[in-house]
């Protein structure tokens, strides 16, 4: 099975080597890993055609995949990489089985929360509400519902895992645990195992 | 045409009457629109299971729709809401065309810069970066490349407006200006016309 592997990693100045240490990771619990960076980019005329470029090869991997592990750690505030989202919404709407991990494990609510500075209060319709009015989301959820919604209705799980804060987007123990669920629930046993 | 209208204003204190705006645009430009609260949400005995329920029926109401218009305005942060993009990497892979509106003009390279208070440099790789050291994307695009590229692949548009801070969630200028852009290219003129 063809697994894609989505985050922001490919942000991180070292990159390659963090893409190269999840896919070898990926292999050994018997997938065959897609993941972001795989395919060369073409040389395009403008910054905008390169980024239609990206996109497009992003997308046939993941058409290509089937099925997909995300790294929700909040990035840049309170909630997940909007193109890690983006590609986790693609696979399930494709009803590939997603999986998804976050090394942090303050759930949504509690995210939003510390964004609002704690200043939220219970509105006389029972939602709780920022200064700004806008209502947090109170379901015990790692995301926003149709995240974890998703992922749950195709089988798959949530892995979140505190790590310390230098290790946030390097630490592997929580994509190597979706991996381990990701293998006993997708993978048939070797022959003989 | 179906139209499922994504975005956060299901987070307003008056999300019924705005959504209800919406709904009465999109009827007037010949558009059929569906949009998340539209169905009852059944009693569940947990938050969690009432979570999964309501993002059961946005996935089956965007099941039901022939394209998405999807409001990307910045929330709670530099990108849009999370629920959202979840919701239009969905429709994207369901080969649905694609819009989107932003009441923010700022495009993502200037938002990311602007949350690094500035504090970028170029690094030795041609690529931007924060003091944290992750890549910003610098693609003359208005959020995450998978977004825009989803959306220009579909035939889509993003239609970006800057409005009074106070109206960033309640003035659909743009999102008027997606609803003629979709008409002109996915409806017939009615017989006569």
């Amino acid at each position: 099975m063809r697994a894609y592997l989505a985050g922001p990693e490919v942000f991180l100045p070292n990159a390659r080597e963090v893409l190269d240490r999840k896919i070898a990771l990926a292999r050994s619990y018997g997938f065959m890993p897609v993941s972001p960076g795989d395919l060369t980019v073409p040389e395009t005329e403008t910054k905008y055609q390169r980024g239609l470029a990206i996109s497009a090869i992003n997308e046939s991997l993941m058409s290509s995949a089937d099925l997909i592990i995300a790294n929700l750690t909040p990035f840049r505030g309170v909630s997940a990489d909007v193109g890690t989202v983006f590609e986790l919404g693609f696979m399930c709407a494709r009803g590939c089985p997603a999986f998804a991990f976050s090394n942090a494990t303050e759930n949504h609510f509690e995210r939003v929360s510390t964004f609002y500075r704690s200043d939220v209060h219970l509105g006389a319709d029972g939602r709780h509400r920022g200064p700004d009015g806008m209502a947090l989301e109170n379901f015990d959820m790692t995301e926003n519902l149709m995240l974890d919604g998703g992922i749950a209705t195709r089988n798959g799980a949530i892995v979140t895992r505190k790590v310390a804060p230098d290790q946030l987007f390097l630490d592997l123990t929580a994509f190597e645990e979706c991996l381990k669920l990701a293998a006993k629930r997708l993978l048939k046993p070797a022959v003989g195992a």
